[in-house]
């Protein structure tokens, strides 16, 4: 089919070159549509050129695959990084984390290309829709959606993989012989997660070989791995490993994750709330991502103030992940909240020794050199530093006052 | 010294059987008071016997010993893993947490016996003495405190260990002659806290011998060990493993205890921020407790509804953990903050499986028989439940009305 | 039209007996359901023999007028007045705190008269589509809805108010000939809200002639009234005025209004975020409401600690007024946050002395028998009570401890 | 007594031209300081002219009176009103405002005149000295400061007004013959404050002629005066009255205090609570800020994102406001938070009409130019503009889903 005979307008289709966005771009075609294919490649293991020719064979005018990895790691990761993000106070937010910057792309090539439609192939029950779309319409709100999975002209029509694949048989859409596997997953070189299928029970424990991306910590090696992680403002700046330094924003993530890979570090096994209401069981392997927030976390012990701290615990760091989760990244409030992200980490500057064991990240030190803010003399419980013992004295009095008045009540004892 | 040449009145000295309170028991004897001696069994290490001995053999006029390690099971520390409660994301709070229970025997007894006074070894420049002196006064608002380390007159005269051995000596107080740990501890059942001497610089790596209640991950078995903990309400009510059952409040604990430690489960070593204001540096072991906050986070994922958790999460759980950190368990706050954890937990109640494996504590599977939140129907990305794909997209589109009102003015492609 | 001639099951309508649900009470027969009306007393003026006669002319099956004043105050007003409730600083929430009580017994009807169906007047783009039908479907979870303003056979034959007109002639039912006021009300005992129409233009001033409930502040009385309002654990359970004492709940907030009106207090003008995302401007009154917020804050300051009372106002109140503005009073956050509102409220016990004049609530004084946190020898400057002017020097040297070590590095003058 | 023979170093005394300050002068000569005078001007009624006088007769080598209304508007005030700042809830902070701008230029001229020491005459029970101690020890955090009400020397020797008449009979320090008012009062260009005295019993009605800054609402012109209130970035750019435009910062505050005194705008009587934890009542006047905390309040409602707003109210607002009562000002979080409010009032620009009127600030409309986030049309519930009704279906659909699940186990009806 040529796309002279589309007859609908022109749709950017973000493609991932599996069954079922194959089968969306061949339905788009067949509904009138002219379809160009977008792939983002956010360092998830992927033959691109496979999907390339294979978009192209199914009709697609165009096929854009674009390396996203850095602005991925500097642009998203590291911000989540310094505001410490984490969803129900587990989950890293791997998924979350790409959506803003494959959108942000898929948009941009929108406008370039006069394409007045975008498609996608999440379903209608999930996160993913919605993370996509909203950022869709903050940043292009003229923009207009084909998501088939809601269609039901579609999705009765595609009711089970069995019309998938005779559909794809009908438009000669080659199809890779492999086994399905018993669950889903969505890769990036921030994450992998797996959910749905038999881990839909939530009492299921994974199969040791669905882990993909980390060694079994049972595997790991039983010796353990010593680095230091160097932070700047607190983002990473530089690894070291013996003689080896990394020093180049990317490359520091990518070594952290090989490292993390190899010693079993990052995953998780949740039951999670969606943002539609739904709870849902994921598993995840985060490994830099865990590495980098343990480390974050210590430098801010010994760099950040105190009140600082606490403030941004409550009021940033769950609201900045929230925001995440539920995709709107590109709203004012999370402008306005990475604005007081970076006003926090001023200060953050220093590094950190670890240790890394069968899945364990182990502190082992720490130091900053432009930091005043720890002072071994007045931590000192020897050394009398900066004020008197009857200061504290003051200071219980002032801060009893209140409870007094209210244990008169109480009668407590 | 008789009780009878007392002439300043009567003092309750928490003691504790080492050089520091027997001298200052001696101390307060000498400055004209009868003291008495209280000594709390929160499960930490200690010859009681031994110490009563040596507190009547330096005139104490009575001692009493205590055992609080039930209620301080029960009453502060499942209240706490109700609560997921957590200091700067990280420490578990375990000295903050058995405060309580020992301040306020402390006052019944002080009450029952007619003692003006109070006592306590604590320094004048950490955390312990807000935290006991606060309970003292909300307790018993009217007590008179005794901190000989904040009288200048005490902490002149005895401005090293010399001085105490002289004064020791001169006194004829027994003094175990062993060498001196280059750091200091606070154990009890939930925890033990390493901080000040060698720990002082931040940068030191603990040595391996300082630790005590847990086997170094290293040396932990090779075996992973499989648990499966029951909670109800948000507390822990069954430990199962293998043929064995515990379902005793304090049993449980200290059985989790048992395993945590022989898995080498709960080491950290952080940079802490004290109430006062001071940045510290403390290595804690807390083995059972850290087995339990990651158990109850994850029963609560199947259990407990989302926008609970949300607003529990972002007020409940910083503020408490605030409170105990601050010695403010005795206070309106606090009690007021206990009535919505208790209102929190009604719905959390379920099975999660554990794995225990060289530090790691993974979880393996959780389920609820009365918990219905959780629909693996709904959940399902295969199966329509509940609602209509076209649901989602209208839900999607009024979540757009407003980022896409911000949007037209960015114009961000 | 008879109700035998149904065939597609029972509703329940949500019945104003105004020209929108009289006309779609005639629709919903038309369609083939049997109609039974209701509406409820929440004490806005209204002719309800007047509704009934034309509900059963326009072919209800039945007709329910249900009086819910008193458990709207003192269920829904009373607990809002005790969280200080308030919408972005400043809307009172008349009409979310309507909302619940005519749901629910919307749901107990439905349920006991076997209707599958429920329905109402409201329209697509407001609050109360979404306040209403959480309402139901938290309370109901199977009930069906017919929202006949977002059925496009409905909203597309009723294009306008002519048409209406046209459909009310064609089944027979009355048209009251009133000018249409060019804005719309809803209005119950707590207040009054006009929006839409010339409203829309936000720089509108809205007419002298809109304002319903209350007096102009100009035309007021010119000698302002004092009363007295006595609260009991934040609920006022006494109003004092001269020699006239008024002690029942809903008696309490009648006479409330009734001189809250006569002295011009409680407009309101404002734009507002509605859930869906859309800004609107709404003018409101709410009379009683007003003069409790005052005294209630008031006698807080009084009676309430500290602590709590900041974790109530920065947790609580802007959580639960979310939660009734959005319609989720039925849900486990609200239970949750309920359950601490009343925790809060054990101390706040005593006497407002207020001046009403000309739109103001002035506060004259205030007192309480039962509470002690106030001490007027503490508070003096004169009187030296409770601790020595050197512990406020301690105090403030600790807190000085963390902002010198900043200061050190700002180098600020 | 000459400087020369002082012995003990230099002091810079926050004078105020009254007795208590005066005396102090005096005895810290007496005590072997020399004494340089330092007076602020923030707005208050004073003889700066009389007080140079008095103080260099007294025995100052120096005196100092910095003009710093321009500062304390534009620095402090302005930034308070983009933040809505209110403590408790009712409380606008003019104390607590001034103090930053009085204490820096005190530093400053410390550091310029080399002043080891700094004195001020706050007594030991107030927030006062708090304020301005945490202010030098963050500025400098070298000074030395001399607190003579909390120095038992000096407050056990001037226990009553006649200790001090004496002292200054004998140091021949001129005293103004005025009958002391029976309260104390703290008076700026934003606002005046009363306490203790008669104020101290919290239920006693204070004075008519107590009151100065404003006319007694009673009193208050009966023609209303309307005005409009351009902000730019959420600061008031311009006042417009009739064909009087005012644009400077600071005649814009000093314009809107003339009208607002003149409509009796801004009384308060409340009771709240200290920072060392004590209640305490005070009443205030706080003519301008009223007005602009409502207007400002206004335009963002029709200026400022949902979720910035709220975000900015839950966290920012009650944190900042806390953090001026506590004087901490001059700190990392204050910092911190200064930076978000920036961030949050980018789109807040627009005008807000107003009418004074006896103590009422009603707004009587809004509008602005640059801003798109009203939409009359979308706004409009007869107009359909932006999505169809359906989309509120499914909106309603997905927020209902957890609560149905919820609902299921209550069984509510």
């Amino acid at each position: 089919m040529s796309a002279t005979t589309s007859t609908k307008g022109r749709v950017l289709l973000a493609y991932s070159g599996g069954l079922d966005t194959s089968c969306i771009l061949a339905w788009l075609i067949e509904q009138g549509y002219e379809v160009m294919c977008y792939m983002a490649n956010v360092g998830q293991e992927e033959d691109f050129d496979a999907a390339v020719i294979k978009a192209k064979g199914c009709g697609a005018t165009k096929v854009f695959v674009e390396d996203l990895q850095r602005e991925f790691v500097e642009e998203l990761i590291y911000p989540a990084v310094q505001a410490n993000t984490i969803y129900e106070g587990i989950y890293l937010l791997g998924t979350s984390l790409a959506r803003p910057v494959i959108a942000r792309r898929q948009m941009e090539i929108a406008a370039r290309e006069n394409c007045q439609y975008v498609s996608h192939g999440c379903t209608g029950k999930g996160n993913d829709q919605v993370r996509f779309e909203l950022a869709y319409y903050a940043l292009k709100p003229d923009i207009k959606v084909i998501a088939p999975w809601r269609i039901p002209e579609f999705y009765e029509r595609f009711a089970g993989r069995k019309d998938l694949l005779a559909f794809a048989a009908e438009k000669n859409i080659p199809v890779v012989q492999t086994a399905a596997k018993p669950w889903s997953t969505d890769e990036n070189l921030f994450h992998i997660s797996y959910e749905a299928g038999i881990l839909e029970d939530p009492d299921v424990t994974p199969p040791k070989d669905m882990w993909k991306l980390t060694v079994d910590p049972e595997d790991a090696p039983n010796t353990p791995e010593r680095i230091t992680i160097e932070f700047t403002k607190g983002k990473p700046t530089k690894v070291i490993n013996g003689a080896k330094q990394v020093t180049d924003g990317l490359e520091i993530f990518l070594y952290l994750n090989q490292l993390a890979r190899q010693h079993g570090i990052g995953r998780l096994d949740i039951v999670e709330n969606r943002f539609i209401g739904i709870k849902s069981r994921g598993c995840y392997e985060t490994p830099a991502g865990t590495i980098l927030r343990v480390a974050h976390m210590d430098i801010e012990g010994l760099t950040l103030d105190r009140q600082v701290r606490n403030l941004r615990d409550q009021f940033v760091t769950p609201q900045y992940s929230n925001i995440l989760y539920n995709g709107m990244y590109f709203s004012p409030e999370a402008e306005f909240l990475l604005s007081s992200i970076e006003a926090s980490q001023k200060t953050v500057n220093g590094e950190v020794r670890l240790k890394l064991y069968k899945g364990n990240v182990i502190v082992e030190g720490r130091s900053s050199k432009t930091n005043n803010l720890y002072d071994m003399e007045e931590s000192s419980m020897d050394v009398q530093g900066g004020f008197s013992p009857l200061d504290s004295e003051g200071f219980i009095k002032i801060q009893s006052i209140r409870l007094k008045k209210w244990g008169v009540n109480q009668k407590l004892v």
